[in-house]
């Protein structure tokens, strides 16, 4: 673990932790839906209104792996946290590079008054599912019937749209 | 629809948001879940760095409705919006006002950037569901596999502290 260093990125990254979420990606079969721009890392990354946080993992100073997440806001319990990517590159794997990127995740999301975590991990991932278990992740979708549901860009205009031409005006004062 | 108004929360809102966030939490069986309280929703709602967004819907002066989202973060697609809750009051549902709300809402997460809309519903709650569909929702937990997991608060300290314990630091530098 010595080799291993986990830091907080810098604008310098976004280069090597786009080509990672790509290969995540990959991983998880769905490489043609990542259409996000270097640039657009940048800008949301960094700056006064960040929109995420990520942290690296690097062996020889080449990145190896990242934890990406951001805040989000339940009703029920206030800000809590969403952790969106946790990868580590195969070779890496199984050195406990994982385990010290997530819970450096874990530990900027209390210390930034977070209440809970969650992320989404597809049901075929059996050996990433057992990994979060072991640190007491519990699935909601099992538990709570919770199934989540996701309007596309195109969806969303088309419901604005279509108000606008039945004259519908939202009314909003 | 003439005597519904949709507009944007107000601080003074917040009594009445807190007893339909209890109201709904009930209708979905988890109503002991609920543990923020009305000075939470009043900081986190409103100043500076919100981190979140609720429009009501107005019926002879009283909150019959409302809509409470957020935004975070995609590594594939960058900013979008997470509806917590979309709630009508039973006496005012078949009326339009959950369209209304969930459309102003759409159209707000537009003009703020996003790119999609997600949210969770319960398998059992068919009729939210069919209403979801409608607009062109689609189910990310079937077509993916996608499943919700979560660490709660305690997890979370437990996971942190269990190194600390074993003296195994996070190497931040």
């Amino acid at each position: 673990m010595e080799n291993y260093t986990i830091r907080r990125m810098l604008p310098g990254d976004c280069t090597d932790i786009l080509s990672a979420i790509k290969e995540l990606a990959k991983a998880l079969k769905a490489e043609e839906q990542v259409v996000i721009k270097e640039e657009i890392l940048l800008s949301d990354g960094f700056g006064e209104n960040r929109l995420f946080e990520c942290f690296v993992a690097e062996y020889d100073d080449a990145i190896v792996g990242y934890v990406l997440y951001c805040t989000m806001y339940s009703s029920w319990v206030g800000k809590k946290a969403f952790m969106e990517d946790l990868y580590v590159k195969p070779k890496h794997q199984r050195h406990g590079v994982g385990t010290r990127l997530w819970r450096t995740a874990v530990k900027e999301a209390l210390k930034d008054g977070c209440n809970q975590m969650e992320w989404g991990a597809c049901s075929w991932n059996t050996s990433a599912i057992e990994f979060y278990k072991r640190k007491g992740a519990i699935n909601i979708t099992d538990i709570e019937q919770f199934h989540t549901y996701r309007l596309s860009s195109e969806s969303m205009h088309k419901f604005v749209n279509s108000a606008e031409k039945m004259g519908d005006s939202d009314g909003e004062r």
